[in-house]
């Protein structure tokens, strides 16, 4: 049995772009390394929608998030942080390891947080910089409403962050309209790569936040990479086979167009969502992402082995993390997958269920999904 | 013609390394994935030569440089740069950036730091926390005697660490034995992957001073690592393809034996340096380094046409950096090569001398190259 990745990142990569990878490797200091670091600037530029940089750091999502916050930052400024997540959580504790004072706005998981949360925080907090907050919260498959959030922050002087790496390429976002000024992100999700590249928007407008920033930083100084990319390079050695992989995708993406793009994972996540609930299933947040299906389980069933089930079946999803360790199993709808995986995801929901004792009628969620695809 | 990487890194990478990053990706929280990790983590000790932990980080070998500067020191600590080449001066840049007052020894480039230099140093200046010292500085191609520091080193209570980017695998190094607490390393050099992944042994005397490290930091918290590590794990995704690659090398190289892998980069840089020398040039080092040979350009040659001819030759060596840029080449012994590659390079440095209209015997070097080899 093949195994399927169903896993908010890592995800399947495509054969082709896996194959590029294993040509061999070539020097970047070299005119050929300029041209195709500018070509994937270009394209990162359309994906991030934006019109400001976008920068490529060897490091995991996790490295792009402190990126922001010491570019963004400076000693002794305030932020707030949206915690509903273990994501949301994350941007505070990065942002506490540089000694900055942070506004916490707790949001229950599973709940997306209110604009006007923000709004209470920055209103009650005045002199904020920045708020962090979490596109698609891949520990709890919520969508945040950055649209939204954009507006209230239009009357304040502080910066919007939002870590995207799930999010971004499964769901509209707008960063230079919506005015979100930094957007982080990684390369094992929607860019269907593996792991190993973050990523870091930086409108233009926020040069100002970026030059006062006395936050120390070496690796992670947004300035030297500035200063580099206007010479199609890089300020250290940069992971040449996945920048290589990076090209390959961004054209896969990029031919498919992002309007299509967001179609195509909001398609699959409707059929997952309508199989999930044929089962007699509920989703558990109450905005779900189209990155990813949170489903709660049922009463009486092990969480655990459900997990552990669908993996023997061949169906890769991910456990609850945190305090939803055994509450919820999630499925995620990125990466190298189409709308038949949708399916085989299914398939193997019901037959993993059977074996763990819950009861429902066989095929009702191969069923219900096939018929959210047939009426596209 | 092929184009043979003669690059102090990125290196070639065996064939059989690059179609095992290209298999499909599994994902990381699964006893497969902590099986592979916890013997990559196994070898990793032999090859660091080291009873202490060694850690793999998602980045280059510059985020395992600051990854050592923010654990070993404290707020308010001084320390020692040893700055004879480029990256001797990126401890010291990291080190500012940071706050860390440093004591600066300045060595000329292509001379190897006098151990008594560091000595005095540390005599000067008491207190001083930690010395960085650059094991083989690709910038100028010199070895550093780090046995002889780490002795003159032992009645100081100061940290030795050493950028051994490139020149681990290549040179005897014997961290626990010698005396030096931090090592770091890239994918790049010896190991003969793709660039994207940083490593930092420390040894077990180094906890007391990394506990009591209070300089801000998050993706390069190394108590992080610490911590997933004892469970086979990384704090944060990790760049999958890469490991299952360094999985493959390490096997490579082990198998090879360490002892046989510092002999096969002795004689290639002995072969090397005897074609060199028969064609009337010079090194440039006093002490070279087995990882590269840098050559001083002869009086009346244009630096950067050698560079750009060698490489319309088939033959990728790196130019000189910094003030050494047009003074110099340089030509690597490490990655995926062997005897034959040697000669390779040294025809092709022939060739490539000719047409800028440098004089010698034609066939010297390869011959005398030839020699070194069949006297091995």
């Amino acid at each position: 049995m093949k195994t399927r990745l169903f896993t908010p990142g890592p995800v399947m990569v495509p054969e082709k772009v896996l194959l590029k990878m294993a040509e061999p490797v070539f020097h970047h200091r070299t005119p050929e390394y300029e041209n195709l670091f500018a070509k994937i600037n270009e394209k990162l530029k359309k994906f991030f929608m934006t019109d400001g940089d976008v920068f490529t750091l060897a490091s995991s999502g996790t490295g792009a998030m402190e990126t922001a916050v010491v570019n963004v930052l400076a000693r002794g400024d305030k932020a707030v942080t949206v915690r509903g997540g273990k994501f949301g959580e994350r941007w505070d504790e990065i942002c506490r390891a540089y000694g900055i004072e942070t506004v916490q706005v707790d949001v229950e998981w599973g709940r997306a947080v209110d604009p006007e949360e923000i709004k209470n925080a920055l209103d009650a907090n005045p002199g904020v910089k920045a708020v962090f907050t979490t596109h698609s919260e891949t520990s709890t498959g919520v969508l945040t409403d950055l649209k939204a959030i954009g507006e209230v922050m239009r009357d304040y002087d502080a910066a919007l962050v939002t870590d995207a790496v799930s999010g971004i390429g499964a769901h509209e976002l707008r960063p230079d309209e919506w005015g979100i000024d930094i957007v982080v992100s990684g390369s094992q999700k929607t860019i269907m790569l593996p792991p190993g590249l973050g990523f870091i928007s930086v409108s233009k407008d926020s040069w100002k936040r970026i030059e006062r920033s006395d936050l120390p930083k070496y690796y992670w100084d947004i300035m030297k990479y500035k200063k580099s990319i206007e010479m199609n390079q890089n300020p250290f050695t940069p992971p040449i086979t996945l920048l290589v992989g990076l090209n390959e995708s961004l054209d896969i993406i990029l031919g498919e167009g992002l309007e299509n793009l967001w179609a195509r994972h909001a398609l699959a996540a409707q059929a997952m969502r309508a199989g999930v609930r044929a089962l007699g299933l509920d989703l558990f947040p109450t905005n779900p992402s189209n990155v990813l299906s949170a489903i709660s389980i049922p009463e009486g069933i092990d969480g655990g082995l459900l997990v552990k089930t669908l993996k023997k079946n061949g169906i890769f999803p991910a456990g609850g993390q945190a305090h939803l360790k055994g509450k919820i199993i999630r499925i995620s709808h990125i990466g190298y997958l189409d709308e038949y995986d949708v399916l085989s995801a299914l398939s193997g929901l019901e037959l993993s269920l059977k074996e763990v004792g819950f009861s429902f009628n066989s095929g009702d969620s191969v069923k219900a999904a096939q018929e959210v695809l047939a009426d596209r």
